[in-house]
């Protein structure tokens, strides 16, 4: 056992190619037995344990500078840098982060968490290297899908014009976290595929001895015929054509090869990029198998893959992807766009009814919006099914193709609130604060799987604008489903339950929060009114009035940035409508980011949970005593 | 003359290329004389005068849709759908759109205003014509500035992909705002300077006419060698391999070629890609001579070129890039980054002067944004300068890859508030909306000019994560520049006028505007305390606990979303101290977006005026009359 021995990414550079082979096959069966408990990115780490391995072989972190792109393939650069004895709490609250962490470790420099960024990274970093006078490595690791997202390509355009040393590496697994779409896909594909490079190669050269005469005339036809021939030997024109250099491809589960095309690059001037070759999954065979469906692994049983999954209530996503469907049957006009989320939009059993209805663009969430709002214009009727943290790359998309064009453009916006596992990168809490005071924006959450249900209704219904639908990553509430679907007016909010003096207005999952603080504050003989505030925008003025009216305290509850969300929106009517004299307290996630957990553990760590709404009740009351029994309620 | 008779584009139809060619100097003059008065975006217009021209002779506008990206070059395409009367009005306050604009004309199927946005609405538009069964021609013209914006890359990885009929037009200036910058540029040049494709395309079938032994190889080599003797004679290989047929380049100013060139397009199945070459500013020397400066023109003398610029005070954006200067002189770790807009942002004369801190990266914001982050966690003391409204897409970078690596990133935000003639398009009215929410960010907005410098300075010296300062378009108060520039304490406004009872709570130029209104109120004995809130994030809380113990009456005004913005954050804070007797009213810009025309009439429109203050304060005076006279003021 070679593992137990490596404790810092340096002791690598003394082992042979056998060696770094042997300590392959340990790294894949820790992973594989960890994970199984864990859970966590299994596929995509298991693709890349020779590549991690060669690059600390060849180069010096931290000195060299390794960027990984999204960062949850970094699990082998943990192992080999220190962290070996931490993967017992892998993604776990307090734990080891499924992402590059620079507070975890000197050797992780670059947090991603969202794809495409690690190109940017990789220049920024050069740059200053150069204007420093250092002379460090700079290499960034890219995936093929993380290739198509369009910051990716800004990267390469600004790193082919500057010229500046550095190495980009793709990770090409022909598999992002859906199976790749797009015109560069197939452009890698033809590359992978292409065994008729080396032939082609050594026929010109036959060739050319054959017949003199060629040499002579390619000598007189110029450059541009020469440099045609240039494709011939080279795959990776496009890249060339961008300005860089282009070496591979090359079989990343290779040590030997790997680290000789590494050398190559390093006689390379100018940036260099170098194309390996992986397998996802690669050495477990039920995740080479389905390397998809292992791409965010829950735990499993190692013998079998069988994934261990907790039974519980439909999640919202499901439910989502199951009423679609329904929607479809009724409205031809209803058509589904992806950021490369097929599945984890719960859209497949859509696209497999709907061949035609369910678009998937690839990691390009700017270009899915703007797409939207042009099929609405042609008279379609798309939903936009993005995760709340990765519509935040579409944020300018949506204010002035969707919302200035009041285009109609459904937003299902999944993942909305805590998620759990993934932390910071992956929080959805920030939608409600940054798409609230765009205008023309219409902006529901509901208190249930069953509710959400209604929205969509509600959304395909509505005529004059955009509106989006937010939904939470956990687990419905195993409500009745109802099977006619009505739409919900408008900017209509609903007392779930009455009360007196106090009111909690929440949204989507915290109306349960509420509702629980209601039943504790009950037995104290406080009725707690509960509202379900189902619309962020707009607002349910009406009722906002009637609780002024009624002198009644307030407190805002939403599993969403305090600042600019759906409290703010409440506070801002008030001070519209200059009324002054009504309390209204605020919860919602503080200004900081909140790191990996479970999302019970993240609520408790931003009190916005039962015991939390009950505190903050209890001190209202104290400052605003409030003359309750006006009302008779049943005890 | 055969302009005034043209009012519809089907007239077009029955005119000869000859008569096209008269048409185009006719429609020249016209656009240099209007704009000589209107000011406009002359130069990019005079470069698609055939174009647009020929698009509309060889189709059928509206049914074949014309999708311009960013909008500002469709003067001749609003002149041939028949708005050539309303050039009087071009970008005057209720007077015709400098973009294109759907309320005008049914010519007009898709409004831009921010780049790279039409390759996605062609393929949206195509997918919906053909779910629909319709056979229209979906027509995208894209500049090649524009074409680096990674949205239009992820578009063209989807569209040739999904091979969906459609024509995407690269018009090819070799320049957007600025000379254009990147891979993609210099890749264009070399089609565009290479005179060799037809002779080596000749020279091949010499080669194998003469030596058929070739022929015999080439067959049996493979289709690799066969393919890559097509680059040879296809220029556009790096289109071709992203899956769209690649016409041209093609001559953009000779209407017979453009006809030519579209009919072939016409026989292509699948996406092509036509590649015309224009010039900036055809037809008018001064503006083909420098076009760049003539990208948005002010009025000017037709005979000589001579702007007619009005003479006043500095504007912010000159004061900003003076003092780079200074500060780049202090410390050698300033470094400047620019998405595309060196010149607009001031940072001409400081790129003179540290040729190697300025760093243009093409129309890429999300890269910029991303890369600055790199740039500071590598020592470095990065600035963003960019206009408020394109910093919009780089609002998931600003989350992920600044604020929550805390990286020590400066936010130069110029074209903060009310931009004028250029419309809803570009009003810099939500960045403190959707920044201020974002954890770690500290963000200020300047009284006047020398304050601004002193905020410089501030976020110079400021180390702990990221910093912006945002300032407007129009021209600084002309106040004295103080030589020696002084941090001020992160969070800490000024009271600028003392008062009492009633506060206003300003930021920016509107700090000018709350003092008109605390003149005008002084005549009449009333005491309009002026706070100038420099600091949008982090608060002056003690000021606001002071202002609430004082039990001071406040108006928030402030040129940005009323909806978000400082207001609501003021709000937030006292409702977080459970302080609910304090009255705060908000004034800022309404839940719409703000068309064309000149910055006072934008004001003036939205009540942010001195005259919008004193109604306000009056309002909240009949609503909460306080007790004047506790204080005595100098009347």
């Amino acid at each position: 056992m070679l593992l137990p021995q490596i404790n810092e990414p340096g002791q690598l550079k003394s082992l042979s190619v056998d060696e770094l082979t042997s300590l392959a096959a340990e790294i894949r069966q820790f992973l594989i037995e960890k994970l199984s408990v864990t859970g966590g990115h299994l596929a995509s780490n298991l693709g890349v344990v020779e590549l991690t391995l060669a690059l600390h072989y060849c180069y010096n972190s931290p000195r060299d500078k390794f960027i990984f792109d999204v960062g949850h393939q970094a699990y082998v650069h943990k192992m080999l840098t220190g962290r070996m004895d931490q993967f017992d709490t892998l993604r776990k609250y307090k734990g080891m982060c499924g992402f590059v962490k620079r507070s975890e470790s000197e050797h992780d420099v670059w947090e991603a968490g969202h794809s495409s960024t690690s190109l940017s990274a990789a220049i920024g970093m050069a740059v200053a290297r150069d204007l420093k006078g250092e002379n460090n490595k700079v290499i960034a690791m890219i995936g093929d899908g993380a290739l198509t997202g369009g910051m990716a390509f800004e990267a390469l355009n600004h790193i082919g014009h500057e010229q500046k040393d550095l190495m980009v590496i793709l990770n090409d697994n022909e598999m992002s976290i859906a199976p790749n779409v797009g015109a560069m896909h197939n452009y890698l594909s033809k590359i992978r595929s292409d065994r008729h490079y080396l032939r082609a190669k050594d026929e010109l050269e036959m060739m050319l001895k054959k017949i003199p005469a060629i040499g002579g005339m390619l000598a007189k036809t110029g450059s541009r015929l020469k440099e045609s021939l240039k494709y011939m030997m080279v795959p990776g024109v496009l890249f060339e054509e961008l300005g860089l250099t282009y070496l591979g491809p090359v079989d990343g589960h290779d040590i030997h090869k790997l680290i000789e095309t590494f050398k190559q690059a390093d006689n390379v001037r100018g940036p260099v990029f170098v194309h390996v070759l992986t397998t996802k999954g690669k050495g477990y065979k039920p995740a080479e198998a389905d390397s998809y469906k292992w791409h965010g692994a829950s735990p499993y049983k190692i013998e079998t893959g069988q994934v261990l999954k907790s039974v519980g209530n439909p999640m919202y996503t499901d439910v989502f992807g199951k009423t679609l469907i329904e929607l479809g049957e009724q409205d031809p006009r209803l058509i589904a766009v992806t950021p490369a989320m097929p599945s984890g939009s719960g859209l497949i059993p859509f696209s497999e009814r709907f061949p035609d209805r369910m678009i998937d663009v690839g990691i390009a969430e700017q270009h899915a919006a703007t797409m939207c709002a042009a099929l609405a214009m042609e008279g379609m009727k798309p939903v936009f099914a993005v995760y709340s943290t990765f519509m935040q790359r579409a944020y300018d998309q949506i204010v002035h193709d969707i919302c200035r064009h009041n285009a109609n453009v459904m937003f299902a916006i999944d993942r909305a609130g805590f998620v759990g596992a993934d932390g910071e990168t992956h929080q959805g809490v920030f939608d409600i604060a940054f798409m609230r005071h765009i205008p023309n924006m219409v902006m529901m959450m509901p208190k249930d799987e069953n509710e959400l249900r209604h929205m969509m209704k509600t959304a395909l219904e509505y005529n004059d604008g955009p509106i989006a639908y937010r939904y939470p990553r956990i687990n419905g509430l195993g409500v009745h489903l109802d099977e006619e679907l009505v739409p919900i007016p408008i900017g209509k909010w609903e007392t779930v339950r009455e009360g007196e003096g106090y009111a909690v207005l929440a949204c989507g999952p915290m109306v349960q929060v509420a509702l629980e603080a209601a039943d504790q504050l009950k037995r104290e003989g406080i009725h707690l009114q509960v509202v379900n505030a189902r619309f962020m925008k707009p607002l349910d003025e009406e009722m906002l009035l009637e609780l002024a009216e009624n002198g009644t305290n307030m407190v805002v509850l939403e599993e969403a940035s305090e600042a600019g969300s759906l409290g703010s929106a409440v506070l801002e009517f008030y001070a519209s409508k200059h009324i002054f004299d009504t309390k209204v307290s605020l919860m919602g996630v503080p200004d900081r980011f909140i790191e990996h957990g479970s999302v019970k553990e993240q609520r408790e760590e931003t009190g916005l949970t039962a015991a939390g709404v009950v505190g903050e009740i209890k001190k209202l009351m104290s400052l605003h005593p409030y003359e309750i029994g006006k009302t008779q309620f049943p005890s």
